[in-house]
């Protein structure tokens, strides 16, 4: 099981990455429960979509991921170069690093529901030592 | 192994939440590493008793903990009091709620690397809201 939900885990990355919108519902559930907002697949589709339009050069990169069915957790490495505001912050085309630790409960061999953190401190400090 | 991590994490929180400081060093090594810096065990042990000085009504409460060896991710549900300024934000004795996704590298029976992330934008909109 474990393996399992590693090889899913890194194939969803891999869709996210292909921005391949037409498989995301292999692996993502139709009511899926996003940060507590019950987006749906569609709204959890438009907003990976909007992190791409606001981030062109994103890419998603887990750095740490363990493993507990039914859950994921993963670190994700972000560098990349958001084009205005970001999390509410002017970051205006400069390039930022930062983490994202989130978990996933899978249901039924996909994505039920998702709590993410971002590291908005990071991004502010950053802002702030140019 | 899972299940002795399960119990090692459980037992750190609940020195955590005494504020068994003298316990400390049973799950903390001597070098550890917090969000890249080496804080070791006096500097571990120092930022958490400022985090209760800033916050007297603190409390470490898991809702999620996923275990695969070496690591333990916790997501820990906080709602607390800060006194004055937390995370650069004039919190000022309101209560806010917000949570914090972390990773832990156990090394050689003890916690050697943490990655920890707290949802600032969570208690900015708390604020405003109020």
């Amino acid at each position: 099981m474990r393996r399992e939900l590693h090889d899913f885990y890194h194939a969803y990355i891999a869709c996210l990455n292909a921005q391949a919108w037409h498989d995301l519902s292999r692996f993502v559930a139709s009511d899926v429960i996003h940060n507590g907002r019950r987006l749906g697949l569609a709204g959890y589709r438009d907003m990976l979509t909007g992190n791409f339009a606001a981030i062109p050069d994103l890419a998603f990169r887990p750095g740490l991921v363990a493993v507990e069915a039914p859950f994921i957790a993963a670190r994700l490495d972000f560098e990349c170069t958001p084009r205005a505001t970001f999390l509410g912050l002017a970051v205006d085309g400069r390039r930022v690093a930062f983490a994202e630790n989130v978990f996933y409960e899978i249901r039924d061999g996909r994505i039920a529901q998702v709590w993410s953190v971002i590291d908005k401190a990071a991004i502010e400090t950053a802002l702030r030592g140019r």
